[in-house]
């Protein structure tokens, strides 16, 4: 007798077939759930071509471009000089002795470490994070909000705004409850968010932005999500992403009033994630914090309904995504519940320290009289005023090419083209047991070689394909890239509606 | 009619009490049962001594000294230079042309750039974390266990080493599961552990350490552990901290093999903690990694126990626990559940990347011929050649206190004596609701200002009381704290035995 063995399983001393203690049929079911495309099978596909090339191998193209992924510094942008001289600084303060780094660098950093354990970097912090990080960064917000209270205490640094928006779910989402927590997201939306709600086994409930008045949010849209989801959940909070992702609006002070006050009246704890408030290209479009238009309502607002925001050092100008720096802002939160959830930060200990460090950068910057000021800003507009004329330019170039309509990109870093996809394609993709926009995806990576994320990996309207684009390579390469997207876009029509 | 608000509820406009939507009453019950004592009441108490002392209050002491967590640059140790200026090299490429910084730490620095996105630090690396850096942890595995096979991708970087654990965990453990899932785990254990397990709604299957063996495992307490859990949940998962945390005790050979026989029996998924594996002071202890025990068991078993490994730069010499870096190496692991996995981690993103480079300088130190070598020689013996001072007075200063017993700190960073409590001041915590233990430390703390963490936040045998304590603080610190902590024993022992 032989007794075949796998790789779940090898035979034992006494014979017996032993089985993996961990395989598919075993894994935690809602880990299997969790779905996230921005590093998804697409992604996973380039790295594989991206090998075979480095490894001698050929194809119609020479370079594999990510443009899936937000991620600035490798697409090239240069970080900024003044934050990273602070973090060296606070990584080997036998620098401070150096004359080549500014007195305000040094300035900075020596208060940086004055509130670390210790002096060092080395040491763990408290768990919401240094404490004069977390003043900088209320005094920061309060500026912001042209003078709306922060209280420092309400402000807790985390690993990434990721980690924020995990932390505030676990707090709502009990997997064992049932009455089912609903978690209102927008669709598109960001799929930390549908993964989260995955992994809790919370219930997704979708409200649709509005693609054709440039992805507004529709306040008779959030009602009807609303009321469709009592009857089969508890809504309990509503996530808002702005600016948008993947979209790129910027929404009006009017409809962040519209949003608030449907929280306030049925009770929703707010979720605000505004990693993108520094990226606001459109002229007539301007950032507003959802804190501070909730101040403006008056005390019968800002003193009752529960909001979080969240801010990042990823995005913005900086875009230092290998930090994993950030921080959110929580108001209105019971007090025992805030007790908790400090509770199960500490858990984790605390957020990186140099992600803190850079954080403060951030929010407290050189001031135009200081002699760092200069430099500092002609990088902040030299990034920012880039990343707007790509705005422009991938708007313009997309919306040229037949069969494909992309929304201005007022905010953020993504263009999110919606994308016609002929039927017979649409076959072609069911009958491979894969989303259209996927099928379009992949040809689009293996012939040009430009990696992009499916519209399905963030939701859409039933009917509709789109796909998300970083607007981040150079001006040059984005040329490029949108001109083989408009060819491949073209020759995919072409072959698909049978006019070849 | 007055309606009274309170910190829970606002009036709306219409009357009506407005209640918070996130209460106590309405918080993930999961969350409410986690415990984390490392940095629970006690440690929070003595947050707040510190800050009435730096506003002048006054105290039996100067100063508060926080021995409850192995935060070792909190207490005085100094940084490793040449780690140092790694991540500074790192962080700010600029300095590649400064003399004053070693080639060989430049080396190191440009090979790590080589690996990130854009050559910068400010990239996301893949998931699993930076190519170069699992490949050089690789090696030094390597390297460590004498020549048995590591392969690169089984390597994880981490966010620390908690972050790895609740990573594995949360495959494991399936909160809708009705066989609901146990885990092992040692008591006493670090709390991280019955954190998670709270948290993911696991069922905690405790097995004993012999305290009167010097905190040994013992084989059977495993096997009646395991039959009695048998009887409610299904375990699944064995966790073992080796050095122990904290308890100190460093596992033998033999002791170590019969768990993984165990664990193939049993069919366990084995969690192997390691993060003091560089901590070992007493001369007749050796630390066994699990890994390479299970390779000399045969390839029946090395072929067919899944087991993880955790490492952090959190401890060891290095003691960077501010930049959150860590490793784990995955053996056995189904490659289905391994692509789980990754999909998991990429939510989160990546590990922070100057974490990351710390983890590739301790798995890729200066080299006997590199002229590096010898200040970072010097600098590692200095570390461990005083902890390993601290270890012998603190059991030795202990023992010699009626009413204090202390096992050898053989290894880790604490000792874990046991005290003795009369039952005066037992009956007296039980009034007040509170563990005796806990009752002890906070007079500890009132009186002497040293913060330790109570037995009981660790688990220990009913009846029996403990402290843990770091034996981080210098010397000339820790006499004076043991000192002190031995003339508050005496004088509590007296107060509640009546002899006063």
């Amino acid at each position: 007798l032989v007794l075949q063995t796998d790789s779940t399983s090898s035979l034992s001393r006494n014979g017996k077939l032993r089985e993996k203690t961990l395989t598919l049929d075993t894994l935690n079911p809602q880990v299997k759930a969790v779905e996230y495309a921005v590093r998804g099978p697409i992604v996973i596909k380039a790295g594989e071509i991206e090998r075979y090339l480095e490894e001698g191998g050929t194809k119609p193209f020479s370079e594999v471009i990510k443009a899936n992924i937000g991620d600035a510094h490798a697409m090239g942008q240069k970080p900024i000089t003044f934050l990273r001289q602070v973090v060296a600084l606070c990584t080997f303060p036998e620098l401070m002795d150096s004359p080549s780094f500014p007195e305000d660098a040094k300035r900075r950093a020596r208060r940086i470490l004055q509130g670390c354990g210790g002096h060092s970097l080395g040491s763990y912090s408290a768990s919401p994070g240094v404490e004069c990080i977390r003043k900088d960064i209320a005094a920061y917000i309060e500026q912001r909000d042209e003078g709306v209270p922060s209280d420092w205490e309400n402000v807790y640094l985390t690993t990434g705004a990721s980690d924020g928006i995990m932390t505030i779910l676990r707090l709502l989402v009990s997997g064992k409850d049932s009455s089912r927590t609903g978690v209102m997201i927008p669709i598109p939306q960001y799929p930390l968010y549908s993964a989260a709600i995955s992994e809790m086994d919370a219930v997704q409930v979708n409200y649709y932005l509005d693609e054709d008045n440039c992805w507004a949010l529709d306040i008779n849209e959030l009602h009807r999500s609303y009321q469709a989801a009592k009857q089969h959940c508890q809504p309990r909070v509503i996530c808002i992403i702005n600016p948008g992702n993947p979209t790129g609006q910027v929404q009006s002070k009017k409809c962040i009033e519209e949003v608030l006050h449907f929280a306030y009246e049925e009770n929703l704890f707010v979720m605000s994630d505004e990693v993108y408030q520094d990226n606001v290209y459109a002229p007539d479009c301007q950032f507003h914090s959802f804190k501070k238009v909730l101040y403006e309502m008056g005390p019968e607002y800002f003193n009752s309904v529960e909001l979080v925001s969240f801010h990042s050092t990823s995005k913005g100008y900086t875009g230092e995504c290998g930090f994993r720096g950030g921080y959110m802002e929580v108001i209105n939160m019971d007090p025992e519940v805030k007790a908790q959830m400090v509770k199960l930060l500490s858990v984790r200990l605390c957020p990186p320290l140099a992600g803190q460090a850079a954080m403060d950068v951030i929010v407290n910057p050189p001031q135009p009289e200081e002699h760092t000021f200069k430099q500092f800003h002609q990088e902040k507009s030299s990034v920012l005023g880039a990343l707007a004329e790509k705005a422009k330019l991938t708007e313009k170039i997309l919306n040229a090419v037949p069969g494909i309509k992309c929304n201005p990109v007022q905010g953020a870093m993504y263009a999110f083209p919606r994308i016609f996809i002929p039927p017979k394609a649409v076959e072609e993709a069911k009958a491979l047991g894969m989303q259209p926009d996927m099928l379009y995806c992949l040809r689009l990576l293996e012939e040009t070689g430009i990696c992009v994320v499916p519209g399905s990996g963030f939701g859409q309207k039933d009917g509709t394909y789109h796909f998300r684009m970083t607007i981040l390579p150079s001006i040059e390469k984005l040329k490029v890239l949108l001109g083989k997207v408009r060819d491949f876009h073209i020759g995919f029509l072409k072959e698909y509606s049978g006019l070849e």
